[in-house]
């Protein structure tokens, strides 16, 4: 059994056999969250990941399927930390995944340095706006603005979670490529594999996974293009599979 | 009338009515250079141009059917410049197109720093090999391998030329994706428009094409993915469209 608080609901999770905690007044997992799981290299049997800015652990739930590792999840605000641990108690996970209520940027100096050998982070996508402009719900506020983390905190805390060899991958909007290509670069972690995620074929990028491996060396591979929507406004086949699997 | 010499061919320059000299030993151009031609903004009643590594002028050519402004080319090898220049007398526009046969880092010097609005350039790919590795074709070594001029030559010398709010375009491989926009910044030519062509859907890109604006300000636009073959191994209708136009 499990206490559902306000509009919570407890979602399915796409064709995995896992249920999420979702609640449209303070969290739901967005696309982009769950093609990051997706792109992301994942070391089959064992392993230890780690997720920040993780929301209601919709990545660690995600990977659990992909990896018999151990996974870790940091999440700064409690409301939706709570939301994370009842969906993981839910799906009985517990011995599996580890849930972290804090601040990024505090995580290093608890877990120590390179000790992860895959980080995965959908961070803030939107710089700080005034107090007139910004989202009145708080929640959703901290999830979207660098209220709490920019960017540079993001890639600087991740350079230091992963291993040397390591791999680190990250969701963002294309106006932000060049920001992170260089953080990533000015923080050994080199860039190797980037995806571009076009709304349909004819239109511009409105998505970028890019992983980044701790001192590697400079060899950028620019995916196949992925395209969610067909002409028709329905899932291209390619995207069905990557959300649903072969069902 | 025209004289070609050894292996020379006076080919078709696709849809236009234009004529261009080619050779196999020599030099011929290749798609990524009609790509670029295609790519790059382009005032059309009046303005500047400058090609740099112009090889058989196949971007001046094209450009002068998309301009009713003044391009010019520079091409360092006398062997390939004097091709350009004599598809340009061919072609019968010796007025609208200049064409200088010389080494692109005196440029500036030459003609002045700031007169262009517009810099293109489909720079030499690959870095310079050991003598044992090189193409011992010379005119295709110079071509293709960064021997008279490396990346950084090629964008600092495009920013020195370009006027403040011109703009600078050029084509490469993914492999250098991130070189061309660190030296870009580094010279001042904000990336603002950047496309990736893929050989195939379903295939990583092979060729990338970016515009930047001297003294731009950030705002990176990643435009809809550009698709050479389709299932058939045919052009797809939108390459077709680019080569050849309506017809």
């Amino acid at each position: 059994m499990i206490e559902l608080y306000d509009d919570e609901r407890l979602d399915y999770l796409l064709a995995e056999e896992l249920r999420i905690i979702q609640s449209p007044s303070v969290f739901a997992f967005s696309l982009d969250t769950v093609l990051l799981a997706r792109f992301v290299y994942v070391p089959i049997q064992k392993g230890n990941l780690i997720d920040l800015c993780t929301g209601n652990g919709v990545i660690p739930l995600l990977l659990s399927q992909r990896t018999k590792g151990n996974i870790t999840g940091v999440e700064i605000q409690e409301r939706i930390y709570n939301m994370a641990k009842r969906s993981i108690q839910y799906n009985q996970l517990e011995n599996r995944i580890q849930m972290i209520h804090g601040d990024i940027k505090d995580i290093p100096m608890q877990l120590g340095h390179g000790k992860f050998d895959i980080v995965t982070c959908n961070p803030p996508y939107f710089p700080t706006p005034s107090d007139a402009e910004i989202n009145k719900n708080q929640h959703l506020a901290i999830a979207r603005h660098e209220i709490y983390c920019t960017l540079e905190d993001v890639v600087r805390v991740s350079s230091q979670l992963v291993r040397a060899g390591g791999k680190v991958a990250f969701v963002h909007r294309p106006g932000r490529l060049l920001d992170i290509v260089t953080l990533m670069r000015k923080y050994r972690l080199e860039p190797k594999r980037l995806q571009f995620v076009y709304p349909k074929l004819g239109k511009e990028a409105n998505t970028i996974l890019i992983e980044g491996i701790k001192d590697g060396s400079p060899d950028l591979k620019i995916l196949p293009p992925l395209i969610v929507y067909n002409d028709q406004g329905d899932y291209t086949k390619e995207l069905h599979q990557i959300l649903y699997g072969n069902s």
